[in-house]
Protein backbone atom coordinates (compact mmCIF):
# COMPACT_ATOMS: atom_id res chain seq x y z
CA UNK A 1 0.00 0.00 0.00
CA UNK A 2 1.20 3.45 -0.94
CA UNK A 3 -0.01 6.75 0.45
CA UNK A 4 -0.14 9.75 -1.85
CA UNK A 5 -0.78 13.40 -0.52
CA UNK A 6 -2.19 15.40 -2.89
CA UNK A 7 -1.94 19.34 -3.43
CA UNK A 8 -5.58 20.50 -4.88
CA UNK A 9 -6.54 23.93 -6.41
CA UNK A 10 -10.17 24.20 -7.47
CA UNK A 11 -13.22 26.73 -7.88
CA UNK A 12 -15.68 26.28 -5.53
CA UNK A 13 -18.27 27.53 -7.87
CA UNK A 14 -19.90 24.52 -9.12
CA UNK A 15 -19.56 22.24 -6.10
CA UNK A 16 -21.40 21.76 -3.03
CA UNK A 17 -18.35 21.72 -1.07
CA UNK A 18 -15.25 19.63 -0.51
CA UNK A 19 -17.27 16.79 0.79
CA UNK A 20 -19.56 14.24 -0.85
CA UNK A 21 -23.26 14.67 -0.91
CA UNK A 22 -26.33 13.76 -1.99
CA UNK A 23 -27.33 16.96 -2.75
CA UNK A 24 -24.38 17.20 -5.86
CA UNK A 25 -21.50 17.08 -6.56
CA UNK A 26 -18.70 17.39 -4.37
CA UNK A 27 -14.86 17.88 -4.89
CA UNK A 28 -14.14 14.83 -3.17
CA UNK A 29 -16.36 12.55 -5.25
CA UNK A 30 -14.67 14.39 -8.22
CA UNK A 31 -10.87 13.18 -7.34
CA UNK A 32 -12.39 9.63 -5.99
CA UNK A 33 -14.00 8.57 -9.59
CA UNK A 34 -10.70 10.02 -10.87
CA UNK A 35 -8.40 7.65 -8.82
CA UNK A 36 -11.07 4.77 -9.49
CA UNK A 37 -10.87 5.52 -13.42
CA UNK A 38 -6.67 5.25 -13.96
CA UNK A 39 -5.70 3.20 -10.98
CA UNK A 40 -9.17 0.33 -11.12
CA UNK A 41 -9.06 0.85 -7.65
CA UNK A 42 -11.80 2.40 -4.91
CA UNK A 43 -9.97 4.71 -2.54
CA UNK A 44 -11.05 6.83 -0.14
CA UNK A 45 -9.90 10.70 -0.01
CA UNK A 46 -9.01 12.87 2.91
CA UNK A 47 -8.67 16.46 3.01
CA UNK A 48 -7.43 19.17 5.32
CA UNK A 49 -10.32 21.51 5.03
CA UNK A 50 -13.79 20.63 4.30
CA UNK A 51 -14.48 23.38 2.27
CA UNK A 52 -18.09 24.67 2.18
CA UNK A 53 -20.13 25.10 -1.06
CA UNK A 54 -18.88 27.81 -3.38
CA UNK A 55 -15.29 28.04 -1.21
CA UNK A 56 -12.36 27.92 -3.09
CA UNK A 57 -8.90 26.15 -2.43
CA UNK A 58 -5.63 27.27 -4.46
CA UNK A 59 -3.51 24.78 -1.98
CA UNK A 60 -6.12 22.19 -0.43
CA UNK A 61 -4.37 18.89 1.07
CA UNK A 62 -5.54 15.16 0.45
CA UNK A 63 -4.57 11.41 0.52
CA UNK A 64 -5.78 8.31 -0.32
CA UNK A 65 -4.05 4.48 -0.02
CA UNK A 66 -3.32 2.62 -3.55
CA UNK A 67 -3.15 -0.83 -2.94
CA UNK A 68 -0.74 -1.00 -5.61
CA UNK A 69 2.38 0.21 -5.27
CA UNK A 70 4.04 1.16 -8.33
CA UNK A 71 2.23 4.32 -9.52
CA UNK A 72 5.15 7.22 -9.67
CA UNK A 73 3.61 10.33 -8.55
CA UNK A 74 3.78 11.96 -11.98
CA UNK A 75 1.43 9.34 -13.18
CA UNK A 76 -0.72 10.30 -9.96
CA UNK A 77 -0.94 14.06 -11.13
CA UNK A 78 -1.62 13.70 -14.24
CA UNK A 79 -3.39 11.19 -14.37
CA UNK A 80 -6.09 12.72 -11.88
CA UNK A 81 -5.61 16.16 -14.23
CA UNK A 82 -7.00 13.72 -17.10
CA UNK A 83 -10.01 12.40 -15.85
CA UNK A 84 -11.03 15.34 -14.19
CA UNK A 85 -11.04 17.85 -17.41
CA UNK A 86 -14.45 18.75 -17.37
CA UNK A 87 -13.84 20.01 -13.41
CA UNK A 88 -12.28 23.02 -12.34
CA UNK A 89 -10.25 20.82 -10.20
CA UNK A 90 -6.63 20.64 -10.48
CA UNK A 91 -3.42 18.23 -8.59
CA UNK A 92 -0.93 20.42 -8.70
CA UNK A 93 0.95 18.06 -6.60
CA UNK A 94 1.56 14.86 -5.84
CA UNK A 95 4.01 13.42 -3.22
CA UNK A 96 4.57 9.54 -1.72
CA UNK A 97 3.88 10.36 2.01
CA UNK A 98 4.66 8.25 5.26
CA UNK A 99 1.39 5.94 6.25
CA UNK A 100 1.44 7.91 9.77
CA UNK A 101 0.62 11.24 7.43
CA UNK A 102 -2.94 12.19 7.91
CA UNK A 103 -4.32 15.45 5.60
CA UNK A 104 -6.69 16.37 8.75
CA UNK A 105 -5.09 15.06 11.54
CA UNK A 106 -1.36 15.76 10.98
CA UNK A 107 -2.15 19.83 9.92
CA UNK A 108 -0.87 22.17 12.22
CA UNK A 109 -1.83 25.22 10.32
CA UNK A 110 -4.52 26.59 7.86
CA UNK A 111 -4.29 30.16 6.10
CA UNK A 112 -7.31 31.42 4.50
CA UNK A 113 -7.52 34.28 1.83
CA UNK A 114 -10.60 36.22 2.04
CA UNK A 115 -11.18 38.86 -1.01
CA UNK A 116 -13.59 41.70 -0.96
CA UNK A 117 -14.05 43.56 -4.28
CA UNK A 118 -14.40 47.06 -2.59
CA UNK A 119 -15.45 49.67 -5.07
CA UNK A 120 -18.94 51.07 -6.72
CA UNK A 121 -18.95 48.60 -9.76
CA UNK A 122 -19.87 45.29 -9.41
CA UNK A 123 -16.59 42.61 -11.16
CA UNK A 124 -17.35 41.45 -14.31
CA UNK A 125 -14.22 39.16 -14.67
CA UNK A 126 -13.60 38.10 -10.85
CA UNK A 127 -17.41 37.44 -10.42
CA UNK A 128 -17.94 34.34 -8.31
CA UNK A 129 -14.28 34.63 -6.63
CA UNK A 130 -14.69 37.61 -4.82
CA UNK A 131 -16.99 39.37 -2.39
CA UNK A 132 -18.24 42.14 -4.13
CA UNK A 133 -19.11 45.22 -1.29
CA UNK A 134 -19.89 48.58 -3.47
CA UNK A 135 -19.84 51.03 -0.14
CA UNK A 136 -15.79 51.98 0.77
CA UNK A 137 -14.59 50.25 3.41
CA UNK A 138 -11.69 51.98 5.55
CA UNK A 139 -9.10 48.97 4.96
CA UNK A 140 -7.11 49.69 8.18
CA UNK A 141 -9.45 50.01 10.47
CA UNK A 142 -10.79 46.71 9.85
CA UNK A 143 -7.00 46.12 10.37
CA UNK A 144 -6.65 47.43 13.55
CA UNK A 145 -10.10 46.17 14.82
CA UNK A 146 -9.02 42.53 13.74
CA UNK A 147 -6.26 42.29 15.79
CA UNK A 148 -8.66 41.82 18.58
CA UNK A 149 -9.52 38.47 17.38
CA UNK A 150 -5.54 37.37 17.25
CA UNK A 151 -4.51 35.30 20.00
CA UNK A 152 -6.45 32.40 22.20
CA UNK A 153 -10.33 32.68 22.76
CA UNK A 154 -13.78 31.12 22.43
CA UNK A 155 -14.74 32.27 18.95
CA UNK A 156 -18.47 31.05 19.91
CA UNK A 157 -20.04 34.39 18.30
CA UNK A 158 -17.94 33.67 15.21
CA UNK A 159 -19.03 29.91 15.19
CA UNK A 160 -21.68 28.44 12.60
CA UNK A 161 -24.68 26.69 14.83
CA UNK A 162 -24.08 23.38 13.06
CA UNK A 163 -20.31 23.83 13.78
CA UNK A 164 -19.14 20.07 15.50
CA UNK A 165 -15.55 20.82 17.04
CA UNK A 166 -15.79 20.02 20.65
CA UNK A 167 -14.72 23.40 21.85
CA UNK A 168 -15.10 26.54 20.50
CA UNK A 169 -11.69 27.56 21.63
CA UNK A 170 -9.07 28.64 19.12
CA UNK A 171 -5.87 29.91 18.72
CA UNK A 172 -6.38 32.48 15.79
CA UNK A 173 -2.00 32.94 15.17
CA UNK A 174 -2.74 36.05 12.17
CA UNK A 175 -5.78 37.64 10.56
CA UNK A 176 -4.06 40.76 8.36
CA UNK A 177 -6.45 43.22 6.27
CA UNK A 178 -5.29 45.20 3.06
CA UNK A 179 -5.87 47.10 0.26
CA UNK A 180 -4.52 45.31 -2.65
CA UNK A 181 -5.97 48.27 -5.05
CA UNK A 182 -10.04 47.91 -5.90
CA UNK A 183 -9.85 44.82 -3.14
CA UNK A 184 -9.26 44.23 0.56
CA UNK A 185 -7.71 40.77 1.32
CA UNK A 186 -7.71 39.45 5.02
CA UNK A 187 -5.44 36.94 5.67
CA UNK A 188 -5.96 34.49 7.91
CA UNK A 189 -3.82 31.85 9.63
CA UNK A 190 -4.78 29.20 12.78
CA UNK A 191 -3.74 25.68 13.94
CA UNK A 192 -7.52 24.98 13.10
CA UNK A 193 -10.82 27.06 12.66
CA UNK A 194 -14.37 26.44 13.61
CA UNK A 195 -17.28 26.03 11.17
CA UNK A 196 -17.63 29.35 9.57
CA UNK A 197 -15.24 31.01 11.66
CA UNK A 198 -13.35 32.92 8.79
CA UNK A 199 -16.36 34.05 7.04
CA UNK A 200 -18.09 35.24 10.27
CA UNK A 201 -15.07 37.52 11.14
CA UNK A 202 -14.88 39.01 7.61
CA UNK A 203 -18.83 39.87 7.62
CA UNK A 204 -18.35 41.50 11.61
CA UNK A 205 -15.12 43.07 10.19
CA UNK A 206 -16.78 44.70 6.91
CA UNK A 207 -19.62 46.18 9.84
CA UNK A 208 -16.19 48.30 10.74
CA UNK A 209 -14.88 49.19 7.29
CA UNK A 210 -18.13 50.76 6.59
CA UNK A 211 -18.15 52.86 9.85
CA UNK A 212 -20.81 51.22 11.59
CA UNK A 213 -18.82 49.30 14.30
CA UNK A 214 -15.55 50.05 16.01
CA UNK A 215 -12.70 47.79 17.63
CA UNK A 216 -14.50 47.82 21.27
CA UNK A 217 -17.88 46.53 19.67
CA UNK A 218 -15.72 43.48 18.04
CA UNK A 219 -14.29 43.09 21.55
CA UNK A 220 -17.41 43.22 23.12
CA UNK A 221 -19.04 40.20 20.47
CA UNK A 222 -16.55 37.91 21.05
CA UNK A 223 -16.95 38.06 24.81
CA UNK A 224 -20.17 37.86 24.47
CA UNK A 225 -19.48 34.21 23.57
CA UNK A 226 -23.16 34.49 21.60
CA UNK A 227 -23.45 33.83 17.69
CA UNK A 228 -25.77 36.56 17.51
CA UNK A 229 -23.58 39.22 19.09
CA UNK A 230 -21.56 38.58 15.63
CA UNK A 231 -21.69 40.45 12.57
CA UNK A 232 -23.12 38.61 9.19
CA UNK A 233 -21.60 35.58 7.60
CA UNK A 234 -19.67 36.66 4.24
CA UNK A 235 -20.32 34.90 0.89
CA UNK A 236 -18.27 31.67 0.05
CA UNK A 237 -17.35 33.74 -3.07
CA UNK A 238 -14.30 35.48 -2.01
CA UNK A 239 -12.83 32.36 0.21
CA UNK A 240 -9.46 30.98 -0.50
CA UNK A 241 -8.03 28.31 1.06
CA UNK A 242 -4.59 29.21 0.48
CA UNK A 243 -2.34 26.47 2.26
CA UNK A 244 -2.05 23.97 5.19
CA UNK A 245 1.05 23.64 6.74
CA UNK A 246 2.43 20.54 8.49
CA UNK A 247 5.76 19.39 10.68
CA UNK A 248 8.33 18.46 8.68
CA UNK A 249 8.36 14.53 8.75
CA UNK B 1 -27.57 65.91 -26.76
CA UNK B 2 -24.69 64.50 -24.51
CA UNK B 3 -22.01 62.60 -25.37
CA UNK B 4 -20.92 59.65 -22.63
CA UNK B 5 -17.51 57.93 -21.69
CA UNK B 6 -17.83 54.49 -20.80
CA UNK B 7 -14.78 52.48 -18.82
CA UNK B 8 -16.00 48.91 -19.72
CA UNK B 9 -15.02 45.88 -17.85
CA UNK B 10 -15.89 42.28 -19.58
CA UNK B 11 -15.57 39.04 -19.19
CA UNK B 12 -15.18 37.82 -22.57
CA UNK B 13 -15.80 34.02 -22.28
CA UNK B 14 -19.58 34.19 -23.01
CA UNK B 15 -19.92 36.83 -25.86
CA UNK B 16 -18.97 36.27 -29.71
CA UNK B 17 -16.57 39.28 -28.84
CA UNK B 18 -17.39 43.33 -28.73
CA UNK B 19 -19.47 43.94 -31.81
CA UNK B 20 -23.18 42.71 -32.50
CA UNK B 21 -23.19 39.47 -34.62
CA UNK B 22 -25.98 37.44 -36.04
CA UNK B 23 -24.02 34.35 -34.25
CA UNK B 24 -24.56 35.33 -30.90
CA UNK B 25 -24.49 37.90 -27.90
CA UNK B 26 -21.88 40.93 -28.54
CA UNK B 27 -21.06 43.21 -25.65
CA UNK B 28 -21.99 46.03 -27.41
CA UNK B 29 -25.78 44.42 -27.46
CA UNK B 30 -25.52 44.08 -23.89
CA UNK B 31 -24.86 47.83 -23.33
CA UNK B 32 -26.60 48.94 -26.23
CA UNK B 33 -29.88 47.36 -24.62
CA UNK B 34 -29.03 48.31 -21.21
CA UNK B 35 -28.90 52.21 -22.49
CA UNK B 36 -32.63 51.53 -24.01
CA UNK B 37 -33.49 49.87 -21.17
CA UNK B 38 -32.78 52.81 -18.36
CA UNK B 39 -33.05 55.95 -20.81
CA UNK B 40 -35.56 54.70 -23.76
CA UNK B 41 -33.14 55.99 -25.85
CA UNK B 42 -31.93 53.64 -29.24
CA UNK B 43 -28.04 54.91 -28.91
CA UNK B 44 -25.32 53.20 -30.92
CA UNK B 45 -22.30 52.64 -29.08
CA UNK B 46 -18.45 53.11 -30.05
CA UNK B 47 -15.59 51.17 -28.84
CA UNK B 48 -11.68 51.85 -28.52
CA UNK B 49 -10.46 48.56 -29.52
CA UNK B 50 -13.24 45.54 -30.74
CA UNK B 51 -12.02 42.70 -28.87
CA UNK B 52 -12.77 39.12 -30.27
CA UNK B 53 -14.94 36.27 -28.79
CA UNK B 54 -13.21 35.47 -25.63
CA UNK B 55 -11.49 38.32 -25.37
CA UNK B 56 -11.27 40.19 -22.01
CA UNK B 57 -11.31 43.95 -20.95
CA UNK B 58 -10.21 45.44 -17.50
CA UNK B 59 -10.27 48.83 -19.35
CA UNK B 60 -11.88 49.21 -22.67
CA UNK B 61 -13.39 52.66 -23.25
CA UNK B 62 -16.76 53.27 -25.21
CA UNK B 63 -19.10 56.44 -25.76
CA UNK B 64 -22.73 57.03 -26.56
CA UNK B 65 -24.80 59.70 -27.10
CA UNK B 66 -28.17 60.36 -25.19
CA UNK B 67 -30.15 63.29 -26.55
CA UNK B 68 -31.82 64.21 -23.02
CA UNK B 69 -29.29 66.10 -21.52
CA UNK B 70 -30.20 65.42 -17.55
CA UNK B 71 -29.22 61.93 -16.68
CA UNK B 72 -25.70 62.65 -14.17
CA UNK B 73 -22.80 60.02 -15.03
CA UNK B 74 -23.80 58.69 -11.16
CA UNK B 75 -27.03 57.23 -12.93
CA UNK B 76 -25.66 56.14 -16.15
CA UNK B 77 -23.13 54.06 -14.18
CA UNK B 78 -25.68 53.18 -11.79
CA UNK B 79 -28.71 51.81 -14.25
CA UNK B 80 -26.35 50.62 -17.21
CA UNK B 81 -24.66 47.66 -14.52
CA UNK B 82 -28.20 47.45 -12.64
CA UNK B 83 -29.75 46.28 -16.69
CA UNK B 84 -26.72 44.48 -17.37
CA UNK B 85 -26.42 42.08 -14.06
CA UNK B 86 -27.12 39.00 -15.49
CA UNK B 87 -24.23 39.39 -17.65
CA UNK B 88 -20.36 39.73 -16.73
CA UNK B 89 -20.22 43.48 -17.86
CA UNK B 90 -20.01 45.87 -15.83
CA UNK B 91 -19.29 50.28 -16.25
CA UNK B 92 -16.30 50.84 -13.82
CA UNK B 93 -16.77 54.96 -14.99
CA UNK B 94 -19.15 56.92 -16.73
CA UNK B 95 -18.39 60.54 -17.55
CA UNK B 96 -19.53 63.57 -19.71
CA UNK B 97 -16.78 64.44 -22.55
CA UNK B 98 -16.90 66.58 -25.42
CA UNK B 99 -18.51 65.89 -28.64
CA UNK B 100 -15.34 65.69 -30.03
CA UNK B 101 -14.13 62.82 -28.28
CA UNK B 102 -14.21 59.38 -30.45
CA UNK B 103 -13.65 56.20 -28.17
CA UNK B 104 -11.99 54.82 -31.53
CA UNK B 105 -10.58 57.37 -33.61
CA UNK B 106 -9.27 60.14 -30.49
CA UNK B 107 -7.51 57.17 -28.99
CA UNK B 108 -3.94 57.79 -28.57
CA UNK B 109 -2.68 54.15 -27.10
CA UNK B 110 -3.58 50.72 -26.23
CA UNK B 111 -2.60 48.38 -23.75
CA UNK B 112 -2.91 44.86 -23.96
CA UNK B 113 -2.12 41.95 -21.10
CA UNK B 114 -1.61 38.60 -22.41
CA UNK B 115 -1.51 35.58 -19.42
CA UNK B 116 0.42 32.02 -19.81
CA UNK B 117 -0.15 29.67 -17.21
CA UNK B 118 2.98 28.25 -17.19
CA UNK B 119 3.13 24.77 -14.82
CA UNK B 120 2.35 21.14 -15.40
CA UNK B 121 -1.45 21.19 -13.56
CA UNK B 122 -4.06 22.87 -15.66
CA UNK B 123 -5.76 26.00 -14.07
CA UNK B 124 -9.09 25.48 -12.12
CA UNK B 125 -9.46 28.71 -10.68
CA UNK B 126 -8.19 30.66 -13.57
CA UNK B 127 -9.53 28.39 -16.48
CA UNK B 128 -10.82 30.68 -19.10
CA UNK B 129 -8.70 33.50 -18.11
CA UNK B 130 -5.57 32.15 -18.90
CA UNK B 131 -3.25 30.43 -21.90
CA UNK B 132 -2.45 26.89 -19.90
CA UNK B 133 1.57 25.98 -21.37
CA UNK B 134 2.60 22.96 -19.55
CA UNK B 135 6.45 23.05 -21.09
CA UNK B 136 8.45 25.21 -18.90
CA UNK B 137 9.39 28.47 -20.84
CA UNK B 138 12.15 30.81 -20.53
CA UNK B 139 10.63 33.78 -19.97
CA UNK B 140 13.52 35.81 -20.24
CA UNK B 141 14.63 34.43 -23.72
CA UNK B 142 11.26 35.65 -24.79
CA UNK B 143 11.26 38.79 -23.48
CA UNK B 144 14.59 39.41 -25.04
CA UNK B 145 13.08 38.20 -28.86
CA UNK B 146 10.49 40.26 -27.75
CA UNK B 147 12.70 43.48 -28.10
CA UNK B 148 12.93 42.73 -31.68
CA UNK B 149 9.32 43.27 -32.80
CA UNK B 150 9.77 46.67 -30.72
CA UNK B 151 10.01 49.75 -33.06
CA UNK B 152 8.27 50.86 -36.62
CA UNK B 153 7.89 47.48 -38.82
CA UNK B 154 5.74 45.60 -41.38
CA UNK B 155 4.24 43.49 -39.41
CA UNK B 156 2.42 41.50 -42.12
CA UNK B 157 4.10 38.43 -40.59
CA UNK B 158 1.64 38.84 -37.37
CA UNK B 159 -1.62 40.03 -39.27
CA UNK B 160 -5.19 37.80 -39.66
CA UNK B 161 -5.94 37.66 -42.75
CA UNK B 162 -9.50 38.84 -42.48
CA UNK B 163 -7.24 42.08 -40.70
CA UNK B 164 -9.36 45.28 -42.09
CA UNK B 165 -6.37 48.07 -41.59
CA UNK B 166 -5.15 49.78 -44.43
CA UNK B 167 -1.66 49.31 -44.02
CA UNK B 168 -0.05 46.67 -42.11
CA UNK B 169 2.69 48.81 -40.94
CA UNK B 170 2.63 49.69 -37.01
CA UNK B 171 4.49 51.08 -34.22
CA UNK B 172 5.29 48.65 -31.15
CA UNK B 173 5.62 50.98 -28.75
CA UNK B 174 6.47 48.13 -25.59
CA UNK B 175 6.46 44.31 -25.74
CA UNK B 176 7.61 43.07 -21.92
CA UNK B 177 7.68 39.31 -21.02
CA UNK B 178 7.97 38.99 -17.04
CA UNK B 179 6.97 35.58 -15.40
CA UNK B 180 4.56 36.44 -11.75
CA UNK B 181 4.88 33.42 -10.34
CA UNK B 182 3.45 30.47 -12.22
CA UNK B 183 2.11 32.88 -14.87
CA UNK B 184 3.80 34.79 -17.92
CA UNK B 185 2.68 38.12 -18.26
CA UNK B 186 3.39 39.97 -21.79
CA UNK B 187 2.34 43.37 -21.89
CA UNK B 188 1.89 44.69 -25.60
CA UNK B 189 1.49 48.53 -25.82
CA UNK B 190 0.89 50.64 -29.75
CA UNK B 191 -1.06 53.46 -30.65
CA UNK B 192 -3.11 50.60 -32.32
CA UNK B 193 -2.43 47.02 -33.02
CA UNK B 194 -3.44 44.44 -36.40
CA UNK B 195 -6.30 41.95 -36.24
CA UNK B 196 -4.98 39.51 -34.08
CA UNK B 197 -0.92 40.84 -33.44
CA UNK B 198 -0.63 40.73 -30.25
CA UNK B 199 -2.40 37.10 -29.99
CA UNK B 200 -0.09 36.16 -33.34
CA UNK B 201 2.71 37.94 -31.51
CA UNK B 202 2.63 35.57 -27.89
CA UNK B 203 2.17 32.46 -30.28
CA UNK B 204 5.46 33.22 -31.64
CA UNK B 205 7.41 34.23 -28.56
CA UNK B 206 5.63 30.64 -26.37
CA UNK B 207 7.66 29.45 -29.78
CA UNK B 208 11.15 31.17 -28.19
CA UNK B 209 10.03 30.48 -24.55
CA UNK B 210 10.33 26.72 -25.28
CA UNK B 211 13.41 26.84 -27.00
CA UNK B 212 12.25 25.68 -30.79
CA UNK B 213 12.64 29.10 -31.90
CA UNK B 214 15.74 32.43 -31.12
CA UNK B 215 15.61 35.97 -31.33
CA UNK B 216 16.68 35.81 -34.88
CA UNK B 217 13.85 33.44 -36.23
CA UNK B 218 11.60 35.89 -34.95
CA UNK B 219 13.43 38.78 -36.76
CA UNK B 220 13.47 36.16 -40.09
CA UNK B 221 9.55 35.63 -39.29
CA UNK B 222 9.00 39.67 -39.01
CA UNK B 223 11.10 40.30 -42.54
CA UNK B 224 9.65 37.78 -44.32
CA UNK B 225 6.26 40.17 -44.19
CA UNK B 226 4.12 36.95 -44.95
CA UNK B 227 1.77 35.40 -42.09
CA UNK B 228 2.72 31.71 -42.44
CA UNK B 229 6.45 33.14 -41.12
CA UNK B 230 5.20 33.76 -37.82
CA UNK B 231 3.42 31.68 -34.78
CA UNK B 232 0.23 30.05 -34.00
CA UNK B 233 -2.32 32.20 -32.84
CA UNK B 234 -2.23 32.28 -29.24
CA UNK B 235 -6.01 31.67 -27.96
CA UNK B 236 -8.06 34.55 -26.64
CA UNK B 237 -8.88 33.51 -22.88
CA UNK B 238 -5.39 34.65 -22.25
CA UNK B 239 -6.09 38.46 -23.60
CA UNK B 240 -7.07 41.30 -21.31
CA UNK B 241 -7.52 45.14 -23.30
CA UNK B 242 -6.06 46.76 -20.35
CA UNK B 243 -6.50 50.34 -20.61
CA UNK B 244 -6.93 52.77 -23.56
CA UNK B 245 -4.91 56.32 -23.45
CA UNK B 246 -6.28 59.34 -25.17
CA UNK B 247 -4.77 63.23 -25.34
CA UNK B 248 -5.69 65.68 -22.26
CA UNK B 249 -8.61 67.36 -24.11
Amino acid sequence: MVRYRLTVEYDGGPFVGWQRQDTGLGVQQVVEEAITAFSGEEARVHCAGRTDAGVHAYGQVAHFDLVRGDVTTKTVRDALNHHMKPHPVSIIEAEIVDDAFHARFSATEREYLYRIMNRRARPAIERGHVWWVPQTLDAEAMHGAAQVLVGKHDFTSFRASICQAQSPVKTLDELRVTRVGDEIHIKARARSFLHHQVRNMTGTLMDVGRGKWTAADVEAALAACDRSAGGQTAPPDGLYLVRVGYEPL
